[in-house]
């Protein structure tokens, strides 16, 4: 181990960091000072990867959980030769910018996910290092290791305080992932100060109660780190690195202390630091020489290490073509052949969810790459993969995770196996506890995951569970974050229909809103309504051609409507069916009024909250929903006395 | 002991627990069936409470954060004598009945908050335990114990498993809530099947982690679970009772099962239930005679407590004058004399953020009951009460709570502030984090809780820190909750009329968002603005008295609206502050038509999604937004870069 290089890179993270936030004014760098020798020690000599190919698919994974200290992968990435600049560095949080604030997935080589909501990206390494298994055991052979890699991942105590880290770590202690290590920066400092005031727990005991190894180390003894590495890898449990730490060490007028954290050190902090350092306190952005050439050197080693894998790879492939063509076709994630879609006729009455389930099972036969799980809803939510089997400790094999009691893991998990690269995943639990995934969901819309959400018991028809358990406000609290693509059919054929959109759905994530209660199938007067229905709408009734109402139904209420159109024979009222309110909203007007002649009334339906409603019917008089919770009766009683009834609907006509 | 009258009182929880729910058709015996025992010894041995008066201020509390387990409850609370009838127990579920699926606050006497969302009910029992800290610190002398009693909580795997029970615990073992005594029923069973699934960690030992004591022992030893309690009682830490028990215990079809868990047992089931229990299975909803006869005598006995207690009161009050005055002043939660508001004049550049630091402090000055804390951004979010200390293990007496990076346990515990009775509380994040506490804010509102949430850097303006940390959607996701209040101040006036608004609203809770960046105070036309802006708007430039344009802006825009507004002079652009959108479409048209005279195009202006601006601008064409993630840059270049300007306002004007 090179040493010196290594210590002349700590110097160049610490020069870096402190430079690039000085000069954008804004940053964290609490964290790239503090752990800076980790920094140098992970880039330097741990990972497994390839700077010239980030898209190596057996790369070691390094997810930065405390995303805010951005500068240490920037840092890194950069010395290690991926395609961030020195430039880029200095234009760190610019707009137009790869050196964005937090890590963005998708803008910068090298990250390998979106990281700046505490807790979320230990939670997504584990959703990685349970997608290694499960390649490593559909592809390695008694001959040819094809998977075999690392998952990474750097917290620090904001991560550890967050629920949803406890809920992942738990899960890969239950699920044995010896493969992930984690690394905490263990500097006890947080934005309100010392730890002491409010995070005292023994974090050495918990996370061993968990199942995990927990090793304890020195921050600067970068031989230790790299020991400590070789026994977390020998272990079959996954292992907590605890690395004690000094917050922004370096910069004495700041180290060890709260403000390190998260404001820049200031030209006076800076140079101070410098001189303390050792460096030029009149030369900016300074990248040691001798770190420069030794990851120069790193990098075509590297490169050597993908080569010999590539040559591995090829042996590989000749000797098992069946599981290269499975290769290639869970990295491509295209079904091979039509799907034997399930068929319904009129009149037959089940739950959405239930199509739901045989829709993935559908899919799961013909699409090796599908994976998915609940939380602990498996059987309410319609959501096993009945061929595959469980996947555990046991069985990497598996396709069906239990996710348990875990909501808020269960999303950053499935966005964690989605980024892997051959998985497409999804995830399942009752629409009403999306609000416990919701900040996950919201990272699989920033990173344009397609990542499929199964939310059953999706209205007030839940029922007698009460107000706790159904969702009023739920379903379109979903539709407003950006790039999330909600879909509520309201029979079977149409949740066919809605699983086709939602697989074919490659830019970002799609909720699935889906009912407990049994639905009939409806006829649907537009011939062509599987293809219409794409542009998030179709006519299942016409009424006329010139309809006096156009009533927009969602879910359940596309068979409240027919049924309250039936009770006013004399007027002329179209029943439309809205898929997907903003698909919908998103089509040209042209397109628009074929299903909404000028001139009609317009009103809408939908057991929820009318919210959003007014842009279509321009009045919030003529939004039939529910502005308020629920109660505790039978689903059919709360619709009652909520005055959510098809008669009520037909005066509205 | 009367462990007969127990186990008859058992008995009955079984016997009214099954029966109510094959009544209902739906419902969850496992839990009632399977810690019956503990219902009865709970009840019948440990409580100190009194159902004549479920108010009494020093009653032990008890929350049932296993909410589905609710018959458990209704049961006891029955045999106890609260006023829940057997008829309403065999309106279990029923709509109008006190006996809904999941516990309802305000619902039944007896139920202290709503449960029924996993790991909410235990969170908000660490706030209860935390008010009875600080009512005991205020209240108790030497030789008056005033307030004195414990916090009981019953869990299950699901609670144990969300990760809000995570953060809740651990906290909770660092502030050392002595008083805080959880019951864990481990049945090893979840919906999914045995726990063995998915949830193999070491529960004791991440308990001791969090430094609680953990005791172990049988569900069905009542004795010894009376033993345990004393044994909890005297010691320093939280404690953790570990009752193993057997899910759906008494009815052999199925026992130890997870079906057990969330159905009814079935006729035959509960035929075969009674016969096993000794009960004549063609009897319906049995009520064990000694049980009842037990429960009478102890209805007397705890009656007696509560007497013993008011002659206490009585000494303490005359004794204490005093701090009568300020007890009554803190039930009552009234402001005992006016606000020396802090006054601003035009031109003055502060971020809302700041004027809200002050207002908590002028409020913290005049009324004792505010208590209140951030999620380790204290500073950012300006949220340190500066009188009355920090609340600690050591100083029961502190306002400040340093919740950690725990968003969703916060919330939580700031509902169980709330409902204890003595305390307003509020706590801070970032808005764009309010996604992690938003199903205990949920419960805020269903529980009709005025907990103040004040949520800075309120949109893209944060800048840098780039779109993990920019809300965009957050704002209007929380407006859509039904019962919560969203206001928005556009200057530091508007901030100190929000607080007010929000300190008087009392029947749920209010979300303050506020800037992080500087705005400046603007003119307001409107004389009597202060008191108009309580219909939720008030017109800041009048324009004209019949104005071409009204600009309906909230935040920050307002001094955007204004900007605009000034580069096109030749027309007559009426600019109106919506402090809330919702409070302001609640209006009567006569009021909303002084704001928007009849003609006038309506522009919305909000950093943030434009949906539902759509209700009072007729067209998303009018609705000036931002619809998309931000990016990481300097606020005011997101700004430009999304072409977010007064420059692209205006010309919508």
């Amino acid at each position: 181990m090179n040493t010196k290089a290594l210590a002349a890179a700590a110097l160049t993270v610490r020069s870096l960091s402190m430079d690039g936030i000085q000069k954008a004014a804004s940053g964290h760098p609490g964290l790239p000072l503090g752990a800076a020798e980790l920094a140098a020690v992970l880039y330097g000599e741990i990972l497994k990867h390839n700077p010239a190919d980030p898209n190596w698919i057996n790369r070691d994974r390094f997810v930065l959980s405390a995303g805010h200290g951005s500068m240490f992968l920037y840092s890194m990435l950069y010395l290690s030769g991926y395609n961030v600049t020195l430039d880029d560095i200095k234009n760190f949080r610019q707009a137009g910018c790869i050196c964005a604030g937090h890590p963005e997935y998708g803008l910068t080589p090298g990250v390998e996910t979106t990281t700046g909501p505490l807790g979320q990206g230990i939670a997504t390494a584990v959703g990685m290092a349970i997608a290694e298994s499960m390649a490593a055991a559909r592809f390695n052979t008694p001959y040819h290791k094809i998977i075999d890699h690392y998952t990474y991942v750097l917290v620090g105590e904001g991560c550890l305080m967050e629920g949803i880290s406890s809920e992942a770590s738990s899960l890969a202690g239950h699920l044995k992932l010896g493969k992930l290590i984690v690394f905490y920066d263990e500097n006890r400092v947080s934005i309100d100060g010392s730890t002491d005031i409010t995070f005292t727990e023994d974090i050495e005991e918990r996370y061993k109660a968990y199942g995990w190894q927990v090793l304890k180390g020195s921050m600067y003894d970068m031989k230790k780190i790299v020991d400590m590495v070789e026994k977390a890898k020998k272990d079959p449990r996954p292992s907590l690195i605890m690395l004690n730490s000094v917050i922004g060490k370096g910069c004495p007028p700041v180290e060890g202390l709260s403000k390190a954290h998260g404001s820049p050190l200031g030209e006076d902090g800076v140079r101070k630091a410098k001189i303390n350092l050792g460096l030029n306190p009149d030369e900016y952005f300074y990248v040691d020489p001798e770190a420069k050439e030794y990851f120069e050197e790193r990098k075509k080693y590297l490169a050597g290490i993908q080569e010999e894998w590539n040559t591995e790879f090829k042996l590989w492939q000749q000797d098992n073509p069946d599981l290269k063509a499975l290769w290639d076709q869970m990295l491509n994630g295209e079904l091979t052949e039509g799907l034997a879609l399930p068929e319904y006729k009129v009149g037959d009455s089940l739950a959405t969810r239930v199509t739901s389930g045989a829709m993935i099972n559908e899919i799961a036969k013909k699409l090796p790459s599908l994976v998915g799980g609940s939380a602990d809803l498996t059987g309410p939510n319609q959501a096993m993969i009945n061929h595959g089997g469980i996947y555990s400790a046991e069985n990497r094999d598996g396709r069906f995770i239990y996710y348990g009691i875990r909501e808020a893991a269960m999303a950053a998990i499935s966005n964690g196996l989605q980024l892997y690269g051959f998985f497409r995943s999804y995830c399942a639990t009752f629409l009403v506890f999306a609000d416990y995934l919701r900040p996950a969901l919201r990272l699989s819309a920033l990173m344009k995951q397609p990542v499929i959400y199964v939310l059953t018991h999706d209205s007030i028809y839940v029922g007698e569970d009460g107000p706790t358990h159904q969702p009023v406000e739920t379903l379109t609290s979903l539709r407003m974050i950006p790039g999330v693509t909600v879909l509520r059919p309201g029979d079977a054929e149409e949740t066919v229909q809605a699983w086709k959109i939602a697989l074919e759905n490659k830019s970002g994530p799609t909720c699935l809103i889906l009912s407990r209660q049994n639905l009939s199938v409806y006829e649907k007067e537009d011939p062509d309504w599987d293809n219409t229905i794409k542009c998030g709408a179709y006519i299942v009734k016409y009424g006329d051609e010139n309809p006096d109402t156009v009533i927009l139904a969602t879910g359940s209420e596309v068979s409240l409507a027919l049924e309250a159109s039936a009770l006013v024979p004399q007027k002329k009222v179209r029943v439309v069916s809205v898929l997907s309110r903003e698909i919908f909203a998103s089509q040209p007007e042209e397109i628009k009024s074929t299903f909404i002649p000028k001139g009609a009334k317009v009103v809408s339906a939908e057991a929820g909250i009318t919210l959003g409603w007014e842009a279509f019917t321009g009045s919030t008089a003529n939004c039939f929903g529910i502005n308020r919770f629920g109660i505790s009766a039978p689903g059919k009683v709360v619709a009652q006395e909520l005055g959510f009834t098809s008669q009520a609907l037909s005066e509205l006509l």
